[in-house]
């Protein structure tokens, strides 16, 4: 089934914001198995509107459409909508009931325009919003499918997920399951070709790769008659793509490194503290996201000079001479002068030239050490990037940590 | 001028990737007086590239499309707006000639398929691409108009800014000046609200408030018969926004918080560091992502127990216990601890409940202090902000920090 995208929203127009909705939506209608053929976006104009839906209606059967539902003026998605699929408005009291116990809920009284959010097509399905006042609602007429969903992103997903996608799996008489497969350490084009048979060989399950920052993911997607059905496919093919590339996956439920790396800590009562240079607190910031990390977190060190290293972390002045601030011995050092200032279990550490500037012929930007000290155990990791940008080395850097840590916690 | 703007691409449709060309050119040609219409993406299918461009020429005059001028077979744009605009493509020599230097400088020979990268529409004026091999074009016909930009961002900016603005400005016989004014510590409407008959009263200056995350900035643009004119107009209407609203404004050079704070800094030649609980090492990695920095910066502490704090800053267990680790007095402690450790000039402290848990009806979610020591004169910042968000909460947290030290070093 052939699907476009709506967006509605003259902010979008002017460039003030960026449109996730239509990456969202793309992502989620592809792993239905439908064809996305356009993204359209469109001023709060009605005449433009329509024509745009009369356009897409030519070569696709259903427009998923977002924004435009609110309680103002130039919100006219519905009326438009309304016109096309040879409808009209009436009140939907049921939402204005939802309406009114929401605006009760929070003491206020309810604005007179806020009324016109419960008027919706009278043949529609509509879509309860737990998040906002705005239902969203699908609207057929002649086998074209319309369903509009609220603008912010955060109310689109929720009734996206809880009504339309339920609703269009109704439509097309199967359940389907999924699963996420996190991966590092490779890139996505070489992940994808290591899966390129599994991935073109078959249409269900489908398999899609998508390139994260320094990191890869794989979706596998099932359509069948039940849930058990669609789950079992799911299970057998993350089996298959396991023996083939398993060694780069991380997490099977969604967890980025961090979190996968946090919880580990956290459930095994490892303190851990670190020492950064060229990422400058980066590794400290992302582990402190993990909830429940204060349990196990003792000190992050930012010892991103010389004297600092040779201060905090006791990092002798012949090896900062000898081989540099940038070199296995400097990274090593440091691992051990937090394991002394801190006592912690896991102490780890990193020093790189993270560029744009800075590299030489010898230790050119990009190349990074990590430290890691773990229960007397010690390790290091040199890693290579090719990258020039500042950002990107110091994520990429900050990632291998957590991946290093996270294989030797395994062991 | 009415526009539309096209991106071509199957991987925006699969929402591998997502859309800031658009929101670049949205931005660009607003500022220019564009009034833009349409988004469209579509895939690299040559019959619905047609389709859409005729249906976006009934409305627009211009369209400016991104991507699909590569080197394989599915790259079609030139093809198809050759066609929609009456033109055929032929070898474009000095395009050819570019490329074959772009190869022999990286000692590589130039594949046979990119040769088709020269092959242009013979009427277009040609856009030189000085970050890759795919040059733009503009091509024009009964009135209306087609600028081909490449796809990658980078290239797309470089050829839009160095090739299609200045192409586009001698069409509309003007030179357009802008400025960027950054704002931090008022929320997007009320700044809006301040500058409401300024924004509101003319057509030219034009003025756009944009929000960021946690700040907000605003565009002064002019467009005239000469730089001198244009450049005089946008001085004028800073002055009067100066007057108004000059409080909260911090950069009118598009650098951000941290740098504009880095730089003073480090020509002041003042040293500083950094002991950070809730904000787990952002501020850290902020200061060190400014350039020269590692002049000035001594040691980032991530203190994120009461334990680290009390051990490598020596806030003392009467203060911990009796107002807590997050209350003024710990924020206090904490940056005399700073001194105390490293002896910079600066020593900046912050603690907090960063959510989305962890806060009480004494100490909610989003309250934080901001300890501050500049050569021996203390300062303490509380801020109290709404947001359940922790990675929002962390980073206006941050902010506020070096909006704190921007005030502190101006007087």
């Amino acid at each position: 089934m052939r699907a476009a995208i709506l967006s509605v929203g003259t902010e979008l127009l002017f460039g003030q914001i960026i449109n996730t909705n239509s990456v969202y939506l793309s992502r989620e209608l592809q792993m239905m198995g439908f064809d996305v053929l356009y993204h359209y976006t469109v001023g709060d104009n009605a005449g433009r509107l329509k024509e745009i839906l009369r356009a897409a209606f030519k070569d696709c059967e259903l427009v998923v459409a977002t924004g435009g539902l609110g309680p103002t003026q130039d919100d006219l998605t519905k009326e438009a909508v309304s016109d096309v699929q040879e409808d009209h408005l009436r009140l939907h009291e049921p939402s204005l009931e939802a309406m009114e116990k929401i605006f009760s809920r929070m003491n206020r009284p309810m604005p007179e325009n806020n009324k016109k959010q419960a008027w919706l097509p009278s043949r529609a399905v509509i879509f309860e919003n737990s998040e906002g006042t705005a239902p969203g609602f699908a609207l057929e007429n002649g086998g074209k499918t319309i369903i509009c969903l609220p603008g912010p992103p955060r109310e689109m997903k929720s009734v996206f997920e809880n009504k339309a996608r339920p609703f269009l799996q109704s439509k097309s008489g199967g359940v389907i399951a999924h699963k996420i497969l996190r991966a590092f350490g490779v890139g996505e084009s070489v992940f994808e070709t290591e899966l390129l048979d599994l991935i073109g060989g078959q249409t269900d399950p489908t398999l899609a790769t998508y390139a994260g920052e320094g990191e890869c993911s794989l979706r596998i997607a099932s359509k069948r008659e039940s849930e058990a059905l669609a789950g079992a496919a799911v299970a057998d093919m993350e089996r298959r793509v396991m023996a083939r590339a398993g060694r780069y996956i991380y997490s099977d439920n969604g967890d980025d490194l961090p979190t996968v790396v946090g919880k580990k800590l956290i459930s095994g009562k490892i303190s851990v503290s670190s020492a950064e240079s060229c990422t400058g607190g980066l590794f400290a910031e992302k582990l402190t996201g993990v909830p429940g990390i204060s349990a196990v977190f003792g000190m992050g060190f930012v010892t991103y000079s010389n004297r600092a290293k040779a201060e905090a972390l006791s990092v002798s002045e012949e090896i900062l001479e000898k081989y540099g601030a940038v070199s296995e011995e400097t990274a090593r050092a440091m691992a051990r002068g937090v394991r002394e200032a801190t006592g912690s279990r896991l102490c780890v550490s990193v020093t790189g030239v993270a560029g744009p500037g800075g590299g030489t012929p010898e230790k050119p930007v990009g190349l990074v050490y990590i430290g890691c000290l773990l229960d007397g155990k010690e390790t290091c990791l040199e890693l290579r990037s090719r990258d020039v940008n500042r950002a990107w080395n110091r994520n990429y850097a900050v990632l291998a940590m957590f991946d290093h840590i996270n294989k030797r916690l395994a062991r």
